[in-house]
């Protein structure tokens, strides 16, 4: 399915909160970055609500297309957080206390005088042949089974186990993009950059309408894997714009 | 699948502009809330790369599974932009220049005195069986086909065509919410929710933890359609808060 090189990841959010709109995800657009200086290219993201079936469905729809699933969300303490429950499911593997996450959870909460309840050491539940995935911020890891990933939902925490998963990535290619600024309107711009797009097969052409102060105007974004083609690219991109009377103006990706 | 009397909703975002991180996506939360404005309940967002087989079974999967599916991005005159052919192979239908589209077109062209092309006119595609959406901003309309609604990845343009695209939902029940603040971390409240939720089957309780300045706190989210219910299970939320030390706060939703 990817070209040749290529190392593919899907991410799954978990949450009721992003599909009601309540809370704007963060993570997509950070992840997409990250993954891509790892040599993983995200194909893929998907958003699903705290009802087991469907998480369970995704994660084995995702794991099996992609090299690796990252999944954010649904790792606390509350009656709401089902992710460990669902990927144990997913891979059909028992749900255990992880020995490992039990002894960093009650370490921390003995350091913090807070009381070890229940619903703190579900925290430390995993399929039972999960690895943890250390989290520098609060303690409670993240883990991962195979190929899939799972992490918190709250940006710092989830930023922080990524870099500790990080270890576990077999990278890729690592896509650069080249960005071209003009003041046409895609209308005027648009068959000259079919005929690029043509003879540069091996790149991938986009095209990024903008309106700044009621003044259309796109931005032209050259993507692959070789810098001389890029670059090549973006010349013909360049030469394109001032023959339709536009000034090319770069744009720092 | 859905609760009776809820009407339900999938987003597909189309770009890989998202997917490269490049681009934050700003729709899919603006959508939840206004679909459920309108009664219909967001149950599946899917982002996809600009690659047809993957619009066309992502299309296929969410038209099946939900009443209404509204993709984004892809409707521009680039080459690049494919989701009208891809929707039409979705549903087995020709790709039209829409007669109606065509003259909206045209008489746009005119008036801003642009030459007529065939990229510009390339926006004027739809399935054969399409119903135009119409777009008061920059006139090339969004279409409907069946239950999918194609609209145009530009925030402020597709806020214009999801307000056109109103007309044609049938909407069931709106999920009401209310929220409770807390300054308790989630694991010292964990325990009494999940009571609390027993309690209450038919309303969704949701916590979410933040840290503002350093300090732990949760919101507490009631999400259903009975107002009484809901009030009755905040009233509980704020009383668990009250015998764990805390003081409840109000949240706007």
């Amino acid at each position: 399915m990817a070209p040749a090189g290529q190392v593919t990841a899907a991410v799954l959010i978990i949450g009721n909160e992003i599909l009601s709109g309540r809370t704007q995800d963060a993570n997509l657009a950070w992840l997409a970055v990250e993954l891509n200086k790892a040599g993983v290219q995200l194909r893929e993201a998907r958003v699903v609500p705290d009802i087991e079936a469907e998480i369970v469905a995704a994660v084995n729809a995702l794991r099996a297309r992609y090299d690796y699933v990252f999944t954010t969300g649904g790792i606390g303490p509350t009656h709401d957080d089902i992710t460990a429950d669902c990927v144990a499911k997913a891979f059909g593997q028992k749900l255990i206390l992880h020995p490992e996450a039990e002894r960093i959870l009650r370490s921390r909460m003995a350091q913090m005088g807070v009381e070890v309840t229940e619903a703190r050491l579900r925290m430390a539940r995993t399929p039972e042949k999960a690895e943890l995935v250390e989290n520098p911020v609060s303690g409670a890891p993240g883990f991962r089974v195979e190929n899939v990933f799972v992490m918190a939902g709250i940006p710092r925490i989830m930023q922080a186990m990524f870099t500790s998963a990080r270890q576990y990535l077999r990278g890729g290619v690592t896509i650069l993009s080249r960005t071209v600024g003009c003041p046409l309107p895609e209308g005027v711009i648009a068959d000259g950059l079919t005929a690029v797009q043509d003879a540069f097969p091996d790149v991938d052409i986009g095209s990024y309408p903008h309106y700044v102060g009621g003044k259309p105007g796109t931005n032209l974004v050259a993507r692959g894997p070789d810098p001389l083609r890029l670059d090549e690219a973006t010349v013909r991109i360049k030469a394109l714009i001032v023959e339709l009377g536009g000034v090319p103006t770069e744009v720092v990706d």
